[in-house]
């Protein structure tokens, strides 16, 4: 089995395989240090824990995340707390890092199970995915060629990453959408300023905070589409997050601190279908890119690393094929549901130029609010599903 | 009190006046033979049947009108029901058509509380609105001119009438809003094929089967964008019909009937902010269109009347303007919601030219399908508010 990328849904793979007994290699573009450090998401759903736990996975998630299970939503300066867990059967969130989940994986993959990695890895190719016995061929870090003959390739290196590239013009078919809103994002030294994520409505655009560490928070600026970081200086970044984020008649301040990170991420949205291309299995974001509005992205490619090393598994053990010819419907039916959630948030959040639809998406935040039928749809979706 | 417009919302407010020794005279260009048949909406939910039957306009739908708990989605050949009232408290629609209503209100307010109701008449103008003293001019039918001045007046003269565009531009703000889709809608003298309201996704459009009576039907095709009704000669609309709401492995089949109506329907939307402009109080139609998906248009109109019958009840007997004042905030409270929920539903049940949207749509009635926490926001918007 090769695997191209070692990002969590490669990771996990890997982990899940070796602990079936099925042999396996690992190619990363990054060194270990790169991908360990590497700042992403930070939002775990409680099944993707419960997952990562059944897999010896989470020891030190489960003692160093925070569970949460209620965000806030400030509009004109009030602020409304939906309690997600106590409407959807007490699940949370787990706050942690991606960087975390992937030292993690790294660790029991490579230093417990002595998993095979080739770190900084370049010129992967991917051949005869469409016959018995694909191969996979690349450059080591120290400039020594190397092929990998293998029964089945798992593609799980990001959207720009040579796997999905590799499968030829039309085997699959490929969904994508603007969504037509861009944020900026920014991670800083910066202690959660409330221990909630805050979605905030503000004439001007969204505003985000979002809760990593005891030391590091991130927070997302709605701003134009095609503006750039160049036009965000520190001191603009906090001026703007000081007023989006602003409560009335409260003395709630946000706390300031080093910014670490500034990027630009354009709400886009992909999916390929199906999800392999004969013995090519995507996972993750090779597969499908959402909007990291409902932080589905990190929980989904965890969920598509779970069905495949099931269904690896089992053919491995018995020969039945049954869980790999389901791959593609079991893990694409999750990720439509994730889409059509974060785009219904999305709406939410954001304000249309056109002003009929602002105005909806104002109502529908106003009844996530006030009723009881949308917050428990909102957080069956957002903690769920 | 001057009331325009003799539908469902100027006659519940006629009815409610008079109910509280209010004199009003309620000015319509139709007769009242046209207004008594012309067929347009057929549901009540439980909200507006409550108030109807408060107010003693509700004897004969109690009666007649059918009470329905459940629709029908179908896609691919399948049957899924949603049983919305055992999801809502058991609150269910009552199936009765929009001329029917008009017809008990016409009796009650005319025949019964001896309302005065001026038919055919015609270039009704509005005077003076921002005023404490407005008045109405028309021409009646016999061509004798007449003036009524009134302390207020209510326009429910629907989206085309006199009364909105008598504000002054730039007095009240309006959104609107193209859906982009277009349906045919059919009224045919046959019964219910089912006892439900059908909802039919097929690759070619939705078709829809909707309850009016025992013995007529009212059926939509989702149509091309600016197709007219000549194109749709009745052959082809069964054709159509039996096509799109076909179900696989069943002996279930449409019934046929003599078509009587067919118009073409451009799903648009809407919305007049803030309702009133002075002492000029718009209600129904004149304030809002919805598209006719979720079936909130004449329980919108009902709602505004009682609104705004409460209001001037309570401003006639202590002077409290209280009500008043807060009219369109109550019912735009509404009309937002109803129309988030409508474009929710337009989304789900049809099939955007964007093929990643259009999986969004179908990921959103799966989920509705399958899941309890999507079922029970769907049935609180349907049935409730």
């Amino acid at each position: 089995m090769g695997i191209v990328g070692a990002g969590p849904a490669g990771l996990t793979l890997g982990n899940l395989l070796r602990e079936a007994g099925i042999p396996c290699v690992v190619l990363e573009k990054g060194t270990r240090e790169y991908i360990e450090t590497r700042p992403r998401a930070g939002v775990l759903e409680h099944r993707a824990v419960q997952m990562l736990t059944e897999h010896g996975l989470a020891d030190r998630l489960l003692q160093e995340a925070d569970r949460h299970g209620a965000c806030e939503f400030r509009v004109n300066g009030e602020a409304h707390e939906v309690d997600y867990a106590t409407l959807y059967d007490g699940q949370t969130h787990y706050i942690y890092p991606q960087q975390e989940v992937v030292q993690d994986l790294v660790r029991v993959y490579v230093d417990e199970r002595g998993g095979e990695v080739r770190w900084s890895v370049t010129d992967v190719q991917v051949h005869g995915v469409e016959s018995t016995e694909p191969a996979l061929t690349w450059t080591n870090a120290d400039g020594t060629w190397e092929r990998l003959d293998c029964s089945f390739i798992a593609g799980a290196d990001g959207f720009h990453g040579v796997t999905r590239r590799s499968i030829p013009a039309g085997a699959v078919q490929e969904f994508s959408h603007q969504h037509g809103i861009e944020w900026l994002s920014i991670l800083a030294e910066a202690p959660p300023s409330t221990h909630k994520v805050i979605y905030a409505l503000h004439p001007d655009g969204f505003a985000g905070h979002m809760l990593r560490s005891s030391t590091v928070s991130r927070y997302y600026l709605q701003v134009p589409v095609d503006d750039t970081v160049d036009n965000w200086p520190d001191e603009r970044v906090w001026a703007e997050l000081h007023k989006r984020l602003a409560l009335r008649d409260s003395d709630w301040k946000l706390t300031e601190g080093r910014i670490v990170e500034k990027r630009i991420l354009d709400m886009r949205s992909h999916v390929v279908e199906p999800m392999n291309h004969g013995n090519l299995y995507l996972l993750g974001d090779a597969a499908h890119i959402i909007t990291p509005v409902g932080a589905k992205g990190m929980n989904l490619a965890l969920h598509d690393a779970e069905v495949l090393a099931d269904a690896l598994t089992r053919y491995h053990r018995t020969g039945d094929e049954t869980g790999l010819r389901s791959y593609s419907d079991v893990c694409l039916r999750r990720v439509w549901r994730a889409q059509e959630f974060s785009q219904w948030m999305v709406f939410m959040i954001h304000r249309s130029p056109e002003p009929f639809l602002s105005r909806l998406g104002q109502a529908r935040l106003e009844h996530l609010i006030a009723s009881g039928s949308s917050a428990g749809y909102f957080a069956q979706n957002y903690v769920g599903p």
